[in-house]
Protein backbone atom coordinates (compact mmCIF):
# COMPACT_ATOMS: atom_id res chain seq x y z
CA UNK A 1 0.00 0.00 0.00
CA UNK A 2 1.57 3.38 -0.72
CA UNK A 3 -0.05 7.22 -0.82
CA UNK A 4 0.76 9.78 -3.77
CA UNK A 5 1.04 13.40 -1.75
CA UNK A 6 2.06 16.35 -1.92
CA UNK A 7 3.44 18.05 1.20
CA UNK A 8 2.72 21.60 -0.36
CA UNK A 9 -1.10 20.96 -0.87
CA UNK A 10 -3.95 21.81 1.18
CA UNK A 11 -5.92 18.63 0.34
CA UNK A 12 -3.69 15.83 0.52
CA UNK A 13 -2.53 17.37 4.45
CA UNK A 14 -5.92 16.62 5.85
CA UNK A 15 -4.84 12.62 5.22
CA UNK A 16 -1.30 13.54 6.61
CA UNK A 17 -3.03 14.81 9.69
CA UNK A 18 -5.13 12.08 10.02
CA UNK A 19 -2.51 9.21 9.57
CA UNK A 20 -0.48 10.93 12.33
CA UNK A 21 -3.09 11.22 14.57
CA UNK A 22 -3.28 7.23 14.28
CA UNK A 23 0.75 7.19 14.23
CA UNK A 24 0.19 5.37 11.10
CA UNK A 25 3.32 5.21 8.11
CA UNK A 26 2.61 4.78 4.88
CA UNK A 27 5.41 4.39 1.71
CA UNK A 28 4.84 7.81 0.48
CA UNK A 29 5.15 9.18 -3.21
CA UNK A 30 5.37 13.05 -3.83
CA UNK A 31 3.58 14.44 -6.91
CA UNK A 32 4.96 18.00 -7.54
CA UNK A 33 1.75 19.59 -8.63
CA UNK A 34 3.83 22.92 -8.90
CA UNK A 35 5.96 21.03 -11.87
CA UNK A 36 2.34 19.76 -13.21
CA UNK A 37 3.72 16.46 -12.71
CA UNK A 38 -0.32 15.42 -12.08
CA UNK A 39 -0.72 15.86 -15.65
CA UNK A 40 2.31 13.95 -17.05
CA UNK A 41 0.43 10.42 -18.49
CA UNK A 42 2.75 8.36 -15.82
CA UNK A 43 0.32 9.78 -13.36
CA UNK A 44 -3.12 9.95 -14.96
CA UNK A 45 -2.62 6.23 -15.90
CA UNK A 46 -2.38 6.59 -11.66
CA UNK A 47 -5.26 8.84 -11.90
CA UNK A 48 -7.15 10.60 -14.44
CA UNK A 49 -8.42 13.23 -12.15
CA UNK A 50 -4.97 14.51 -11.75
CA UNK A 51 -5.29 15.07 -8.37
CA UNK A 52 -3.69 13.95 -5.13
CA UNK A 53 -3.94 12.28 -2.55
CA UNK A 54 -4.01 9.33 -4.04
CA UNK A 55 -4.29 5.77 -1.76
CA UNK A 56 -2.80 2.71 -3.73
CA UNK A 57 -4.09 -0.64 -2.19
CA UNK A 58 -2.11 -3.59 -2.77
CA UNK A 59 -4.43 -5.58 -4.89
CA UNK A 60 -4.04 -2.22 -7.18
CA UNK A 61 -6.88 -0.50 -6.53
CA UNK A 62 -7.00 3.11 -6.06
CA UNK A 63 -8.71 5.66 -3.93
CA UNK A 64 -8.46 9.39 -4.50
CA UNK A 65 -10.96 11.47 -2.19
CA UNK A 66 -9.56 12.60 1.22
CA UNK A 67 -12.73 11.13 3.11
CA UNK A 68 -12.62 8.06 1.72
CA UNK A 69 -9.01 7.32 2.52
CA UNK A 70 -9.23 8.12 5.76
CA UNK A 71 -12.51 5.90 6.79
CA UNK A 72 -10.44 2.93 5.30
CA UNK A 73 -7.50 3.86 8.22
CA UNK A 74 -10.23 4.24 10.83
CA UNK A 75 -11.74 0.88 9.90
CA UNK A 76 -8.19 -1.07 9.76
CA UNK A 77 -7.14 1.66 12.96
CA UNK A 78 -9.95 2.04 14.99
CA UNK A 79 -7.59 3.88 17.83
CA UNK A 80 -7.87 6.98 18.59
CA UNK A 81 -11.24 6.84 17.55
CA UNK A 82 -11.04 10.46 14.52
CA UNK A 83 -14.73 9.52 12.92
CA UNK A 84 -17.13 9.20 16.03
CA UNK A 85 -18.35 6.24 18.03
CA UNK A 86 -21.79 4.51 17.73
CA UNK A 87 -23.60 4.82 14.56
CA UNK A 88 -24.96 8.49 16.40
CA UNK A 89 -21.79 9.90 17.03
CA UNK A 90 -19.99 8.54 13.57
CA UNK A 91 -22.79 10.45 11.49
CA UNK A 92 -23.03 13.37 13.66
CA UNK A 93 -19.10 13.71 13.04
CA UNK A 94 -19.58 12.66 9.21
CA UNK A 95 -21.83 15.67 9.23
CA UNK A 96 -19.88 17.94 10.34
CA UNK A 97 -16.77 17.04 8.12
CA UNK A 98 -19.31 17.32 5.62
CA UNK A 99 -20.21 20.33 6.33
CA UNK A 100 -16.49 22.04 7.09
CA UNK A 101 -15.65 20.58 3.75
CA UNK A 102 -18.58 22.38 1.70
CA UNK A 103 -18.96 25.21 2.91
CA UNK A 104 -15.32 25.55 4.30
CA UNK A 105 -12.94 24.07 2.30
CA UNK A 106 -14.10 24.08 -1.48
CA UNK A 107 -15.23 27.99 -0.62
CA UNK A 108 -11.46 28.35 0.12
CA UNK A 109 -10.32 27.22 -3.35
CA UNK A 110 -12.70 28.29 -5.20
CA UNK A 111 -11.48 31.96 -4.13
CA UNK A 112 -8.35 30.61 -4.19
CA UNK A 113 -8.14 29.19 -7.95
CA UNK A 114 -10.28 31.80 -9.21
CA UNK A 115 -8.04 34.69 -8.36
CA UNK A 116 -4.36 33.29 -8.65
CA UNK A 117 -2.46 34.60 -11.89
CA UNK A 118 -0.69 31.59 -11.61
CA UNK A 119 -3.95 29.45 -12.17
CA UNK A 120 -5.03 31.36 -14.74
CA UNK A 121 -7.31 28.60 -16.98
CA UNK A 122 -7.38 26.23 -14.08
CA UNK A 123 -10.02 27.23 -12.00
CA UNK A 124 -10.82 23.36 -10.77
CA UNK A 125 -8.44 20.67 -10.25
CA UNK A 126 -8.18 18.03 -12.66
CA UNK A 127 -7.85 16.90 -16.27
CA UNK A 128 -10.07 19.88 -17.90
CA UNK A 129 -9.20 23.09 -18.28
CA UNK A 130 -11.90 25.67 -16.66
CA UNK A 131 -11.37 29.28 -17.01
CA UNK A 132 -11.49 31.79 -13.58
CA UNK A 133 -14.57 33.31 -12.97
CA UNK A 134 -13.78 37.09 -10.57
CA UNK A 135 -17.19 36.55 -9.46
CA UNK A 136 -17.17 32.90 -8.05
CA UNK A 137 -13.73 34.09 -6.28
CA UNK A 138 -15.68 37.02 -4.68
CA UNK A 139 -18.55 34.12 -3.31
CA UNK A 140 -15.88 32.24 -2.17
CA UNK A 141 -13.96 34.43 0.19
CA UNK A 142 -17.76 35.78 1.32
CA UNK A 143 -18.98 32.43 2.04
CA UNK A 144 -15.69 31.28 3.64
CA UNK A 145 -16.16 34.61 6.36
CA UNK A 146 -20.23 33.07 6.55
CA UNK A 147 -18.40 29.67 7.81
CA UNK A 148 -15.97 31.37 10.32
CA UNK A 149 -19.12 32.82 11.47
CA UNK A 150 -21.01 29.82 11.79
CA UNK A 151 -18.60 27.42 13.21
CA UNK A 152 -18.25 30.76 15.99
CA UNK A 153 -21.30 29.99 17.19
CA UNK A 154 -20.96 26.32 17.14
CA UNK A 155 -17.86 26.62 19.08
CA UNK A 156 -19.15 28.74 21.69
CA UNK A 157 -20.66 25.60 23.67
CA UNK A 158 -18.22 22.96 22.13
CA UNK A 159 -14.84 21.96 22.44
CA UNK A 160 -14.30 20.87 19.09
CA UNK A 161 -16.14 20.83 15.72
CA UNK A 162 -17.96 17.65 16.45
CA UNK A 163 -18.40 17.79 20.14
CA UNK A 164 -16.22 17.21 22.97
CA UNK A 165 -13.72 14.68 20.48
CA UNK A 166 -10.61 15.64 18.36
CA UNK A 167 -12.12 14.35 14.88
CA UNK A 168 -11.91 14.44 11.19
CA UNK A 169 -14.16 17.34 11.51
CA UNK A 170 -11.36 19.45 13.36
CA UNK A 171 -8.75 18.00 10.23
CA UNK A 172 -10.91 19.73 7.65
CA UNK A 173 -11.45 22.97 9.57
CA UNK A 174 -7.70 23.30 10.67
CA UNK A 175 -6.94 22.56 7.31
CA UNK A 176 -9.44 25.29 5.53
CA UNK A 177 -8.29 27.92 8.07
CA UNK A 178 -4.84 27.59 7.29
CA UNK A 179 -5.50 27.44 3.20
CA UNK A 180 -7.72 30.12 3.94
CA UNK A 181 -4.23 32.39 5.17
CA UNK A 182 -2.76 31.66 1.33
CA UNK A 183 -5.75 34.15 -0.04
CA UNK A 184 -5.31 36.61 2.98
CA UNK A 185 -8.71 35.43 5.15
CA UNK A 186 -7.55 35.10 8.56
CA UNK A 187 -9.99 34.31 11.46
CA UNK A 188 -11.71 37.70 12.24
CA UNK A 189 -11.72 38.82 16.13
CA UNK A 190 -15.11 38.42 15.96
CA UNK A 191 -15.12 34.90 15.93
CA UNK A 192 -12.77 34.58 19.27
CA UNK A 193 -13.76 30.30 19.58
CA UNK A 194 -12.65 29.85 16.42
CA UNK A 195 -9.31 31.77 17.05
CA UNK A 196 -9.46 29.69 20.83
CA UNK A 197 -10.01 26.35 18.93
CA UNK A 198 -7.48 26.82 15.92
CA UNK A 199 -4.94 27.65 18.48
CA UNK A 200 -5.68 24.38 19.99
CA UNK A 201 -5.87 22.28 17.36
CA UNK A 202 -2.43 23.92 15.46
CA UNK A 203 -0.81 23.07 18.50
CA UNK A 204 -1.48 19.72 17.86
CA UNK A 205 1.73 17.41 16.90
CA UNK A 206 -0.19 16.00 13.77
CA UNK A 207 -0.52 19.33 12.62
CA UNK A 208 3.02 19.69 11.75
CA UNK A 209 2.40 16.99 8.98
CA UNK B 1 -36.62 9.91 15.16
CA UNK B 2 -38.03 11.24 12.17
CA UNK B 3 -36.92 13.06 8.56
CA UNK B 4 -37.29 16.85 7.60
CA UNK B 5 -38.08 16.09 3.74
CA UNK B 6 -39.56 17.30 0.59
CA UNK B 7 -40.78 14.96 -2.20
CA UNK B 8 -40.28 16.79 -5.36
CA UNK B 9 -36.34 18.29 -4.07
CA UNK B 10 -32.96 15.61 -5.51
CA UNK B 11 -30.80 15.82 -2.46
CA UNK B 12 -33.68 14.25 -0.12
CA UNK B 13 -34.47 11.60 -2.65
CA UNK B 14 -31.46 10.61 -2.22
CA UNK B 15 -32.12 9.34 1.22
CA UNK B 16 -35.62 8.30 0.52
CA UNK B 17 -34.00 5.90 -2.10
CA UNK B 18 -31.51 4.83 0.55
CA UNK B 19 -33.96 3.99 3.22
CA UNK B 20 -36.66 2.22 0.69
CA UNK B 21 -33.79 0.19 -0.38
CA UNK B 22 -33.08 -0.92 3.09
CA UNK B 23 -36.63 -1.02 3.82
CA UNK B 24 -37.19 1.39 6.13
CA UNK B 25 -40.23 3.37 7.12
CA UNK B 26 -39.44 6.96 9.16
CA UNK B 27 -42.12 9.63 10.41
CA UNK B 28 -41.71 12.23 8.01
CA UNK B 29 -42.42 15.90 7.84
CA UNK B 30 -42.69 17.79 4.26
CA UNK B 31 -41.01 21.21 3.77
CA UNK B 32 -42.54 22.85 1.26
CA UNK B 33 -39.08 24.40 -0.40
CA UNK B 34 -41.07 26.11 -3.08
CA UNK B 35 -43.56 28.08 -0.98
CA UNK B 36 -39.91 28.99 1.27
CA UNK B 37 -41.11 27.25 4.37
CA UNK B 38 -37.32 26.62 4.75
CA UNK B 39 -36.62 30.03 5.31
CA UNK B 40 -39.40 30.31 8.56
CA UNK B 41 -38.09 30.60 11.78
CA UNK B 42 -39.53 27.60 12.87
CA UNK B 43 -37.54 26.12 9.90
CA UNK B 44 -34.87 27.79 11.21
CA UNK B 45 -34.72 26.32 14.06
CA UNK B 46 -34.30 22.73 13.19
CA UNK B 47 -31.91 24.13 10.38
CA UNK B 48 -30.18 27.09 10.07
CA UNK B 49 -29.06 26.04 6.99
CA UNK B 50 -32.37 25.97 5.57
CA UNK B 51 -32.09 22.83 3.56
CA UNK B 52 -33.55 19.36 3.84
CA UNK B 53 -33.12 16.38 4.07
CA UNK B 54 -32.51 17.02 8.04
CA UNK B 55 -32.75 13.62 10.22
CA UNK B 56 -33.33 14.24 13.59
CA UNK B 57 -32.48 11.63 16.94
CA UNK B 58 -34.78 11.28 19.04
CA UNK B 59 -32.73 12.72 22.05
CA UNK B 60 -33.19 16.57 19.46
CA UNK B 61 -29.62 16.08 17.76
CA UNK B 62 -29.94 17.05 14.11
CA UNK B 63 -28.31 16.22 11.66
CA UNK B 64 -28.41 17.54 7.65
CA UNK B 65 -25.98 15.74 5.34
CA UNK B 66 -27.17 12.93 2.90
CA UNK B 67 -24.47 10.51 3.22
CA UNK B 68 -23.94 11.14 7.13
CA UNK B 69 -28.13 10.40 7.26
CA UNK B 70 -27.53 7.34 5.15
CA UNK B 71 -24.49 6.03 7.04
CA UNK B 72 -26.75 6.28 10.14
CA UNK B 73 -29.07 3.20 8.56
CA UNK B 74 -26.29 1.48 7.19
CA UNK B 75 -24.74 1.44 10.68
CA UNK B 76 -28.40 0.38 12.30
CA UNK B 77 -29.45 -1.27 9.12
CA UNK B 78 -26.65 -3.26 7.75
CA UNK B 79 -28.99 -5.28 5.73
CA UNK B 80 -28.79 -5.06 2.68
CA UNK B 81 -25.45 -3.23 2.44
CA UNK B 82 -25.22 -0.07 0.23
CA UNK B 83 -21.86 1.09 1.73
CA UNK B 84 -19.69 -1.20 1.02
CA UNK B 85 -18.66 -4.88 2.52
CA UNK B 86 -15.32 -4.39 4.28
CA UNK B 87 -12.96 -2.04 5.14
CA UNK B 88 -11.64 -1.74 1.58
CA UNK B 89 -14.94 -2.21 -0.48
CA UNK B 90 -16.41 0.51 2.01
CA UNK B 91 -13.70 2.73 1.15
CA UNK B 92 -13.95 2.59 -2.44
CA UNK B 93 -17.73 2.97 -2.57
CA UNK B 94 -17.17 6.26 -0.46
CA UNK B 95 -14.71 7.57 -3.07
CA UNK B 96 -17.30 6.93 -5.90
CA UNK B 97 -20.11 8.40 -4.24
CA UNK B 98 -18.16 11.17 -3.25
CA UNK B 99 -17.05 12.09 -6.88
CA UNK B 100 -20.29 11.53 -7.88
CA UNK B 101 -21.35 13.87 -5.70
CA UNK B 102 -18.76 16.36 -6.16
CA UNK B 103 -18.74 16.18 -9.93
CA UNK B 104 -22.05 14.85 -10.54
CA UNK B 105 -24.43 16.12 -8.64
CA UNK B 106 -23.18 19.32 -7.02
CA UNK B 107 -22.35 20.54 -10.94
CA UNK B 108 -26.20 19.75 -11.73
CA UNK B 109 -26.89 21.85 -9.07
CA UNK B 110 -24.58 24.72 -9.74
CA UNK B 111 -26.14 24.55 -14.16
CA UNK B 112 -29.53 24.85 -12.16
CA UNK B 113 -29.86 27.46 -9.96
CA UNK B 114 -27.34 29.90 -11.91
CA UNK B 115 -29.61 29.73 -14.94
CA UNK B 116 -33.28 29.09 -13.27
CA UNK B 117 -35.32 32.41 -13.62
CA UNK B 118 -37.19 31.21 -10.50
CA UNK B 119 -34.18 31.01 -8.85
CA UNK B 120 -32.67 34.78 -9.50
CA UNK B 121 -30.65 36.36 -6.28
CA UNK B 122 -30.80 32.57 -4.98
CA UNK B 123 -27.83 30.94 -6.94
CA UNK B 124 -26.62 28.61 -3.53
CA UNK B 125 -29.18 26.62 -0.79
CA UNK B 126 -28.95 28.17 2.50
CA UNK B 127 -29.39 31.10 4.83
CA UNK B 128 -27.72 33.68 2.91
CA UNK B 129 -28.50 35.48 -0.72
CA UNK B 130 -26.25 34.82 -4.01
CA UNK B 131 -26.63 36.26 -7.58
CA UNK B 132 -26.42 34.02 -10.04
CA UNK B 133 -23.37 33.74 -12.04
CA UNK B 134 -23.77 32.99 -15.26
CA UNK B 135 -20.71 31.58 -16.34
CA UNK B 136 -21.01 28.92 -13.53
CA UNK B 137 -23.90 27.69 -14.98
CA UNK B 138 -22.24 26.92 -18.38
CA UNK B 139 -19.59 25.38 -16.52
CA UNK B 140 -22.09 23.22 -14.52
CA UNK B 141 -23.10 21.90 -17.66
CA UNK B 142 -19.79 21.25 -19.07
CA UNK B 143 -18.35 19.58 -16.20
CA UNK B 144 -22.13 17.08 -15.72
CA UNK B 145 -20.95 16.51 -19.65
CA UNK B 146 -17.57 14.88 -18.23
CA UNK B 147 -18.53 13.56 -15.48
CA UNK B 148 -21.15 10.78 -17.95
CA UNK B 149 -18.40 10.72 -20.14
CA UNK B 150 -16.28 9.49 -17.32
CA UNK B 151 -18.66 7.27 -15.79
CA UNK B 152 -19.35 5.56 -18.86
CA UNK B 153 -15.80 4.59 -19.32
CA UNK B 154 -15.76 2.91 -15.73
CA UNK B 155 -19.33 1.25 -16.75
CA UNK B 156 -18.16 -0.38 -19.94
CA UNK B 157 -16.30 -2.61 -17.36
CA UNK B 158 -18.79 -2.62 -14.14
CA UNK B 159 -22.62 -3.55 -13.69
CA UNK B 160 -22.46 -0.39 -10.91
CA UNK B 161 -20.72 2.57 -10.30
CA UNK B 162 -18.64 1.11 -7.54
CA UNK B 163 -18.54 -2.46 -8.84
CA UNK B 164 -20.29 -5.23 -8.93
CA UNK B 165 -23.26 -4.26 -6.16
CA UNK B 166 -25.67 -1.88 -6.00
CA UNK B 167 -24.50 0.88 -3.57
CA UNK B 168 -25.21 4.47 -2.18
CA UNK B 169 -22.59 5.38 -5.34
CA UNK B 170 -25.44 4.54 -7.81
CA UNK B 171 -27.95 6.18 -5.69
CA UNK B 172 -25.97 9.43 -5.70
CA UNK B 173 -25.38 8.93 -9.58
CA UNK B 174 -28.96 8.05 -10.42
CA UNK B 175 -30.13 10.98 -9.13
CA UNK B 176 -27.64 13.07 -10.33
CA UNK B 177 -28.83 11.84 -14.14
CA UNK B 178 -32.87 12.58 -13.50
CA UNK B 179 -31.56 15.88 -12.00
CA UNK B 180 -29.93 16.72 -15.24
CA UNK B 181 -32.85 15.92 -16.99
CA UNK B 182 -34.29 19.47 -15.29
CA UNK B 183 -31.97 20.93 -17.15
CA UNK B 184 -32.29 19.19 -20.42
CA UNK B 185 -28.93 17.44 -19.95
CA UNK B 186 -29.81 13.91 -21.18
CA UNK B 187 -27.25 11.01 -21.12
CA UNK B 188 -25.76 11.55 -24.58
CA UNK B 189 -26.25 8.40 -27.36
CA UNK B 190 -22.44 8.71 -26.89
CA UNK B 191 -22.04 7.06 -23.26
CA UNK B 192 -24.13 3.56 -23.61
CA UNK B 193 -22.75 2.48 -20.83
CA UNK B 194 -24.34 5.02 -18.79
CA UNK B 195 -27.81 4.38 -20.35
CA UNK B 196 -27.95 1.18 -19.86
CA UNK B 197 -27.12 1.75 -16.06
CA UNK B 198 -29.71 4.29 -15.79
CA UNK B 199 -32.50 2.00 -16.90
CA UNK B 200 -31.41 -0.72 -14.99
CA UNK B 201 -31.54 1.31 -11.78
CA UNK B 202 -34.52 3.47 -12.48
CA UNK B 203 -36.08 0.28 -12.49
CA UNK B 204 -35.65 -0.65 -9.23
CA UNK B 205 -38.42 -0.04 -6.82
CA UNK B 206 -36.71 1.98 -4.90
CA UNK B 207 -36.04 4.50 -7.33
CA UNK B 208 -39.58 5.07 -7.29
CA UNK B 209 -39.11 7.26 -3.72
Amino acid sequence: MKLYDCTTAPNPRRVRIFLAEKGIALPTIQVDLRSGEQFRPEFRAINPACTVPVLEFDDGERIAEVVAICSYFEATHPDPPLMGIGAQDRAIVAARQSRAEREGFWAVAEAFRNSTPGLKGRALPGPDDYEQIPALAERGRTRVARFFEAIDRELADREFIAGDRYSIADITALVTVDFAGWIKLPVPDECPHVRRWHKAVAARPSAAA
